[in-house]
């Protein structure tokens, strides 16, 4: 199969924008490359961040899009694991150094070279999308391909702490947001055999927390709800991108517990070093996962039928979808479909 | 051997008071307990928290001292570990409930309920003092028992970290603080097989720590310097309880390295999470450690010869160790002595 010469993709002019069809040129295909024809894509949060050049380092024509599901369509000369017809996945990294240490030890996703795939790279919303192979997932069977985009951005966002972090199934876990991610994470971690609570602020989120995965709800406005948690939990996991009362968060800790953050927060996290020293407690941070991660996942997700709830848009309605996001009312994360 | 009836020892009466002669009387000895004579106690920086009632919990008179070397005198009916004239140490830690879930898997020193040796407690300022059996470690041959008692709240408190949280030889580490507590931090991790790295403020420290266990230092007081080692460091432990800029020390660390805390500053850690998500970083605390932890550090400091530095008063002289400590210029930590 020959490779194209042109991409057809939805790009943003200038920060803020709205997305206009796009089309740009394309060379040879590296060697280690693959060209993927997109059949979905998810919309992440962090697309509208990069829309409208939140975090300083858009560049325009900006083509988001990082939750691709597609089929290889061509493959470079130095391609071997995957072939043409194969349908994969691909996420926020579209490509790693390979040489660094990180990259060497199988956190590729920590690389501090890592390329973006909507970053000075051309990403999903388009007809066709290239990666380095290294950063492609094959999808199992049984893996539905409508809902899949979001494990590779939101899904594995909250999949990899539960690994890096030694998660274990006894142990009593909460979820901090109940949104694009976070209702992934309730799956997980119910499938992984936790104990699972959702911190959440309404009682039609509660009802839905506990459809989704949650064995248990707290009052996330109820300050005395929360202290009545003191000692609880192993794990939190927070998804959420807004300032909370960290401290009173840290106290729902057990000893030994870690209180992880997804989402990230700008304003500074001030915690209180006494409550870390006494109960010999953990805060900590990640970012996506690595391919062999992304491959557990997937396996896991496949057996135990985690899926995230999605909303189907097609590309052509791009504009109509992000409209949606910004709303706020998404249940629980958006595609665009090319079908 | 039977039991004493009256302890002699050093009581401050009031917050922030001078130590004066204090007997006091006790009854029989409880079957789990033994009672120690004490022949070493070191002086902590918490004792003089605890005279000044800086953390609010004193209770007087107070007989301070929690770094306790001394030989078994006598023992309850129950304690069948330990035996009259046994030379043991105790530590911060006097008794632990055993029931809880920390107790059970070990880590006693995180138990909600352990007793204090100085809080509500008659510590080592003293003639003899008393402790249940779970809490007292004999001392292995070969360890100097005047320099010994630090290794028991000091040691213990730098050493039980590296356990923890599963520092490996081939590590970069460094430490922050080169006082009481970093001074026992520099020799542990050199021993450990660690690249060890001291911050410190001053050309004299400089020396110092290389003498003692550093292979490198950078300086506390310039930025541009520790800017420079961004992404050096696996594990940082800071031993200081003044406040930092610590995103800076975060910077410090690579992908997935962690900030542990055993000095506490009461402003709180205004942390950026960004740079804690994008690194996989952690950040965390720890109080002391648990008995079969103090064993392993004795064990090891044995074998490596890891020795706090010490200034030895003798115990008459206990005012004048505490004007010393409060100078500041303690070299490195101060022992009251009976002998």
């Amino acid at each position: 199969m020959s490779t194209t010469r042109t991409i057809n993709a939805y790009a943003v002019l200038e920060a803020g924008g709205r997305f206009e069809p796009f089309s740009y040129e394309v060379g040879e295909l590296h060697p280690d490359e693959v060209e993927i024809d997109v059949l979905h894509c998810g919309i992440c949060h962090s697309d509208l961040s990069m829309v409208d050049n939140e975090w300083g380092m858009s560049k325009y024509p900006l083509v988001a899009g990082h939750e691709v599901i597609g089929r290889i369509s061509a493959r470079g000369s130095h391609v071997l694991n995957l072939e043409e017809g194969t349908v994969v996945g691909l996420g926020w990294h579209c490509g790693y150094c390979g040489h660094c240490h990180s990259c060497k030890t199988g956190d590729q996703n920590l690389c501090a070279e890592a390329q973006s795939t909507i970053v000075a790279h051309h990403g999903g919303f388009a007809d066709k999308v290239r990666a380095d192979a290294s950063s492609v997932i094959a999808i199992p069977e049984g893996i539905d391909l409508e809902s899949a985009g979001p494990l590779f951005c939101g899904g594995i966002t909250v999949f990899n702490p539960i690994v890096q972090f030694d998660v274990k199934p006894t142990d009593k876990v909460a979820v901090i947001g109940i949104g694009g991610l976070g209702h992934i994470a309730l799956q997980f971690l119910n499938a992984w055999g936790c104990e699972v609570t959702a911190f959440t602020s309404s009682e039609s989120k509660r009802h839905e927390a506990l459809a989704i995965g949650a064995h248990k709800t707290l009052n996330s406005r109820n300050q005395g709800e929360i202290e009545s948690a003191a000692g609880t939990f192993d794990f939190i996991i927070s998804t959420v991108n807004v300032k909370l009362d960290w401290n009173l968060y840290v106290n729902t800790l057990k000893p030994k517990g870690r209180l992880h953050f997804v989402g990230a927060t700008l304003e500074p996290l001030d915690l209180g070093a006494f409550s870390l020293i006494t109960g010999q407690r953990s805060i900590s941070g990640s970012p996506v996962g690595s391919p062999a991660t992304i491959e557990s996942m997937l396996e896991f997700a496949r057996l135990h039928q985690v899926k995230p709830l999605v909303e189907t848009y097609p590309m052509s309605k791009i504009n109509d979808a992000f409209d949606h996001l910004k709303s706020g009312n998404t249940k629980y994360r958006i595609v665009l479909s090319n079908r």
